[in-house]
């Protein structure tokens, strides 16, 4: 895809993330747009601010896109590659494309999307990759609760 | 696991999914059981009911058990084999075991859960099948947008 696209797109996920950063939550956003180029949805990991496990960014922006007939040529735009979870809503609904922030912090399950046939897109931002390796350095707990490794 | 106990529990995801069709909506129940045999979370597919997409049985019964420091020992017990997202959700968390009603209608990630390491248990439940395929014959498209097959 086109890189100035995606990068346009990130912008969308990454001020997700920081906003989540502020309300001292997990710094992961990210959002959902349509074949067209439509924002869909955005959301960001909401663990610490609704209690919310479930909440991870992607999560967040599927939901708030509502229901949809057909995920046939959408794009999940993520500041952090997507985990397990994350990765099985991806493939799950045919979700066309990743958009990957950064994969250095936690590679997640991204090869094996591309393995079953998701266009993934990593864009090594230093930016998200900042945000993120600041974060686990302050909150290593909150981390390892948010990815299961408590 | 003991077949008694995973039938009992099995119930309580019976119970949801019943009510759940009583709302119109998809029937597909989950609970989240600790290790000690506690019930953590329970809830059902909420797809039509709150417009939620991502609320999948599985997700909805992690989200109503709230935040947890680990989910070493705890058991998600789910009317249906769960899809790659609730697969995907059951091995980020380290959720140890699944208990699945029946998988006749949809087999999902019940076979890379326990290449990973997840204890699964199938019941193989007449009345868990029977619902489903109840469902499955009088709102295809519903059940289709339920899996992202719409």
């Amino acid at each position: 895809m086109d890189q100035e696209q995606a990068r346009r797109w990130l912008a969308t996920a990454f001020e997700e993330a920081r906003a989540g950063l502020g309300e001292g939550g997990v710094p992961i956003g990210a959002a959902l747009y349509g074949g067209g180029g439509e924002l869909l949805g955005r959301g960001r990991n909401r663990r610490v601010q609704d209690g919310d496990p479930s909440a991870h960014a992607e999560t967040a922006a599927f939901r708030d896109a509502g229901r949809q007939r057909s995920y046939r040529g959408t794009t999940m735009v993520t500041t952090l590659s997507p985990c397990w979870y994350c990765s099985g809503l991806v493939r799950q609904f045919g979700i066309s494309r990743v958009v990957v922030g950064e994969d250095r912090t936690f590679r997640g399950g991204r090869d094996w999307l591309a393995e079953h046939g998701v266009e993934v897109v990593v864009l090594d931002d230093p930016a998200c990759a900042a945000l993120m390796r600041g974060f686990v350095a302050d909150r290593p707990e909150l981390w390892n609760e948010d990815i299961g490794q408590g």
